[in-house]
C-alpha cells in the first residue's frame, strides 16, 4: 500500500499536484457527529498557501464532500472529500522534466514508475498532498474533541531560531538569496486516557511515526526527550510516580506521554524535523537524463522558502487520525 | 496487531521475559536459501547478555527451529524459532509487583490488561523480546546478502560521548552510582537498488520507523541529516546529481539514501536514540498501587547500565526485515 | 476496514446510493498502460441499469477520473474515479424509513450506525456500489489482458432455469406478481500461470471469496465442482496429470483451476449464488420501529426483479482485481 | 501473507506435516480469562486422527503453550502453542516425490517454491495444519462462551447421504475400494448480538469465507439458504420482521443470520463443501517430473477415506476466531 494507512480508520489519499483534483477517502469513522464545516475550513486555512512568506499559488482548497455525510452528520460509511486543482501552472515544470531537481522525488520516481509518473508540480509527492490529509485529520480532531482530546502544535524552531521574529528574518533572508530553510514542529495531545496503544510494533510511537513520515519533508521524529534522552541518565529520565488528588501520575513527563507503546494519561509530546524546501531558485547541479550531461538548474516556480508553518497542521492532522484510530482499538480485557 | 509487522514478510513475535519461551514466526520468506546457522549464531551473539558491562543474566539464547527449514534450506513456509527462557529469577520482580517502576511499561500495562499481564522481568515489554527479532532479522540479513545488500550499525554515542573509551568510562561511572545511560546507534544499508520503496505512508522511512519503534527504549529516529537538516538551507541540504562512471549519482548523501520514500541507490543511513535503561538500583519515587501511598523503590535485578550496544543488532535486524520486505514489493510498472 | 480490500492493489469504494456520488480509489496499480476508455465504458454498460427487465433508474454511470492518469496512461499513483448520482428519487424511500425492508440491510444498519446511516436507496449497501467496483475491475481487466489473462462470466441459472428464454420468462412472471428471482453466475479466468496464489488463508479461493461477498446479494461461492464435489469419490474428483505437447497438464478440471490455494495453469472456475432481489412490491410483513407495531410494506421504487445479469460484471470485476493482486505478489523463491 | 489472518486477533499458523512441529501464535486475545485446558483438549480430540474410519496416524496432538498464559490466565500478549510431530513416517512419501499426486498441492507447490517446499506428508498443505487452527479456535470458543456465544457444527452430508448409518457405510465402501468420499458441514453460531460485522468487504461472510477456505479440502461455502436461494423468489426468501416479546425479530432465517454483512441477532448459519480426500490407494494417472513420462501411482500412506468429520471442528474453530474478531471491532457510533 502506499497512499493509505490506519487500522480501524483507513485513510486513502489520492491525486497529483497538477492533475484534476486531490482528495481523500476516510473509511471507518464512527457515525453520528455533526461535522462543523466552518471549524474544518478554519483548520484547513492553516496549511493553505498564500501567506506573505509562502508560495504564490492561490487556491481556496476547500473540500467538496461526495459521501459519508447526510445532513452534515457522519453516516458511518466512507467520507470522500475532493479538492479541485484550479491554479495550476505546469509550464514551470515542463522545462525540468529531464533534469531531476536535487532533494526532490523526481529521480527515484522516474526509476520506479518507468517515466510514467505525473511529476508536474511534484505530482503525488507534492506538499499539496497534505491538504487531503488535513481534511481527514480535521474531521478526526472534531471527533477527538468530543471525547476531550485536543491535538495542537507549535513551530519550535526555524533555521535554528526559536524566536518568532528571528525565524521570520531567517526565512526572508533565505528567500532573498533564492534559498530555503527547515525547522522543527512540536506536537502535543492532551486528554488521552492512560493505557491505550499497543505492544511492540503497534505502539503509539510506531503508529504515529508511520503517519508522520507521510508528510513530505519529514526527516526525523522523537518522542518526549527524544534524542536528548540519549544523553541523560536513568535517574534523570525516568518519570517518578506520585499521587495527585488521589490519582497516580508522573511528576515529570520525560517520556512524552508514552511508555512501552502505551499512553500514560499525560500529554503526548513529539517533535518532527522538517528539511529545507528542496525547490530553490539558486543554481543547482544536476544531470540532464536525455543528453546524459551534467548541467545546472534554477527552479523558478512558486515555492515556499519555508514549509514548516504549513507542515504543522499536517502533523496535527496525522496525529489526530492515529490517535482516533488508537481510541477505536478493540478491547484488551475480557472481564 | 501488536507483535507483528510487515507486508510481504510477516514477523510475529511472541513470549514474555520470564515465561516458558520467547520466539518468532516469519511468514513470507522466499524459498531456496541454505541458512548459515553459524553466521546466524554469530549475529545473535552480538545482542546476547553477559558482557562485562552488561546484565548478569546468562542465556545462550540459541533458537530452535520448528518449521520452515528442510535440510537447512528455507522452504517458503513460515519459519518458527523458539528460544527457551532458562535463567529466570522472577523473585527479583515479585517484590515490585505493586510498585510500578518509573520509566517502565508496568503502570500502563496494568491499566491496559487489567492486572493480568505477565510483567515478570518486564514481561512482553522486556528488551529480551529483541532476541527473536534478531533471529528474524539475522535470516533476512543472509537473504539480503545474497542480493548484495548489507546492513551494519555502529554505536555513535553513549552518554553523550563518541569516543569508545569515554563511552565505557561513562557506563562504568553510571553503574557505580546505580544509574544508567543511553545513546545513539547509526544504521547503514549498502547495495540497495534505486527506485524502491513507496509513496507517502509506504515509504522506506515509514516502514523502517514502524519496525524500529518496536525495539524497547527507542525514543527517536532520523534519516540522513535528520534533525540537523532542520537547521540547514536548501542549497546545503539538497544533494546535487552528478555523473560518475556514466551513472547518475548524488555528490553528497544528506538525504540518507531516501527521497520521497524511495531509495536513491546510495547508502541508506538512519540514527536511533535510545533512552537510558529504566531499571536502576538508585532509589526512585513511586506509588504502591495496593496501599495507594507514595513510596520508594530500588531495582535490584540484573540490569544493563547501558543497553545501547545490545540494541544495535536489534536495529540492524529490524532494518533488514523491512528492507527485504521492500525488495519483495510487487512491481510498479507494467511494461 | 469495510469498503476496501486487496494487498498489492488496494480498492477503496465510497458513496451512498442517493448521496452526491459514488466512486472508487485504486491504489497500487502499476504504471504505464494506456487506459482504453471506450473498452471500459463498454464493460460498465454491462451492469448499468436500464434494460427491459431491469430497474427504471437511468444513469449513464460514466466515471470521471480525478487522478492516476496522465495523458490517459496509468501513472502508478492512485486512480480516483467518481460517478455522480444524478437520477435520484429519495421520496420513494422516505416512507420506508421506520419500516425495515425484509431482506435488506436496513435493520442491522440502523442498529450498527445508531440511525445515522444514509439508507436512502439502500445507501452504502445498494447494488449501485458495484458500479465503482466495476470501474476498478474494468481497469484491472485491461491490465490482465496485456498479460494474456481474460476473465469472463455467464449467467448459468436464473430462477432455477438454465435456458435463456426460460430465464427471461421466469423474470417476467416474477415481475408481474411484484416478486423477484435469483440465480447463479459462473466466472472463468483463462491464461493464468500455474503456481500463483498462496498458502492457507492467502489462497486464490480465500482472496476471491473476500471480494465476491462484497457484491450485494451473494449467498454462496464454490470453486470447480464445488458442492457437487462433496458427492463425488476421490477417484472421480482428482484430476489426473497427463502430458500434452510435452507439458504437464491435468486431463480434467474438477478442481476449478486451483489446488492448495494455488493456480494450476488451467481455467479458474467458480460459481456465485445470488439471492432474489429483496425489494419487491408484493406486500411483506415488517415492524414499524417508531410505533413498535407490526405492519406491512409494499416497496414501490424502481427495482430489478432480477439482479443476476447485472451482478455478473461485478463478479468479473471482483475476480479481475484479485487476480491482478495475486499476479503482483512478491516472489516466493530466491534463486 | 499466507498462514495468518484476522484484524483484531491475528492468527499465525506454522509448521509442516513431517517437520519438527506445527503450531500457532494468536496475537490480540483479550487478557483475563482462565483457560479451561480440559475443555480445550476435549475440543481438539474431535479432530484428532485415530478413529475407526480415520487415518492410522496416532498422535496426541496436545499443544504446549510457550507464551500468553500466566497461571493459566490469558495475559493479553500472544499465545504460542506448539504441537510436536511425533509419529512421522516420511518414507511413505519419499517415493512420491517426483510424481505429483492428483488432487494435491504437490504440483503447484513445486512450481511456486522451486522444489524447496517440504512436501513430506503434504507439508504445509496437510490437513494436519488444522490442529493449530483448532487450538486457536478452541481458545476463542471459550472467550465467546463467556459472552454467551456458542459455535457448533454438524456433518450434514457424506457421500450424498444424510443418514449417519448410510454415511458410515458409504465411507467403508469407499475405503474398501481404495477410494474416498466428501461431504458437507453445517456450522451454526448462537447468541450473536445484532448489528455487528461490516460493510461490503468486511462483512461477516467475507471474513468467515477467508478463514474457512484456509481449511484444506474446502470447495465452497454458502450462508443461509445459499445456492438454494438462487432458486427462490424474493417473497419466499425475504425474512419478515415480527415482534416477539416486544423485540423485533425475523419470523424465518433464510438469510442465515446475516444481511448486508451484518449480524441479525438470530443464528448465523453456513455450510461448507469438502471434497473427497485426494489421497487414495486406487491407481491414478500422473506424470513423473524427473523422467517426464506418464505413469501411475497408488498412495499407500495412512489416509482418511473421509475427512469430513475431522474438518468439522476446524470449521467451528475458524468461525469462532472470526466471530471473536468481529466482536472486538472498534465502535461504529460516537454518541
Amino acid at each position: 500500500m502506499s497512499f493509505n494507512f490506519g487500522k480501524n480508520i483507513r485513510v486513502q489519499i489520492f491525486g497529483e499536484s497538477h492533475g484534476e483534483a486531490i482528495g481523500v477517502v476516510v473509511d471507518g469513522l464512527p457515525a453520528g457527529m455533526l461535522l462543523d464545516t466552518a471549524a474544518l475550513h478554519a483548520f484547513l486555512a492553516k496549511r493553505r498557501p498564500g501567506g506573505v512568506l509562502s508560495t504564490g499559488r492561490k487556491e481556496t482548497d476547500l473540500p467538496e464532500f461526495l459521501s459519508g455525510l447526510y445532513g452534515g452528520v457522519l453516516t458511518g460509511s466512507p467520507i470522500c472529500a475532493v479538492i479541485k486543482n484550479t491554479d495550476v501552472k505546469s509550464a514551470d515544470y515542463e522545462a525540468l522534466k529531464n533534469t531531476p531537481r536535487p532533494g526532490h522525488a523526481d529521480y527515484p520516481a522516474t526509476l520506479r514508475f518507468g517515466g510514467d509518473a505525473d511529476m508536474r508540480g511534484g505530482g503525488p509527492f507534492s506538499g499539496r498532498m497534505t491538504a487531503p490529509l488535513c481534511v481527514a485529520g480535521g474531521i478526526c480532531l472534531q471527533l477527538l474533541a468530543e471525547k476531550g482530546v485536543t491535538v495542537t502544535s507549535k513551530v519550535q524552531e526555524i533555521a535554528g531560531k526559536s524566536d518568532p521574529a528571528e525565524m521570520e528574518a531567517a526565512v526572508k533572508a533565505a528567500a532573498a538569496e533564492g534559498d530555503s530553510v527547515g525547522g522543527i514542529v512540536e506536537c502535543r495531545a492532551k486528554g488521552l486516557a492512560p493505557g491505550m496503544g499497543g505492544h511492540m510494533f503497534d505502539g503509539v510511537e510506531n503508529r504515529i511515526a508511520t503517519a508522520i513520515f507521510g508528510v513530505p519533508g519529514v526527516r526525523g521524529i522523537e518522542f518526549g526527550d527524544g534524542f536528548e534522552a540519549a544523553r541523560m541518565t536513568g535517574s534523570q529520565h525516568n518519570d517518578p510516580y506520585i499521587l495527585k488528588d488521589g490519582c497516580v501520575v508522573t511528576e515529570t513527563n520525560h517520556c512524552g506521554g508514552v511508555l512501552g507503546g502505551m499512553t500514560m494519561g499525560n500529554d503526548l509530546v513529539f517533535r518532527v524535523a522538517l528539511k529545507p524546501t528542496p525547490s530553490i531558485s539558486k543554481a543547482q547541479r544536476t544531470v540532464n537524463l536525455e543528453t546524459m550531461k551534467e548541467t545546472e538548474i534554477s527552479i523558478s516556480g512558486r515555492h515556499d522558502p519555508c514549509i514548516v508553518w504549513r507542515a504543522a497542521p499536517a502533523i496535527e492532522a496525522a496525529a489526530a487520525i492515529v490517535l482516533l484510530d488508537i481510541i477505536l482499538d478493540g478491547r484488551t480485557t475480557w472481564k
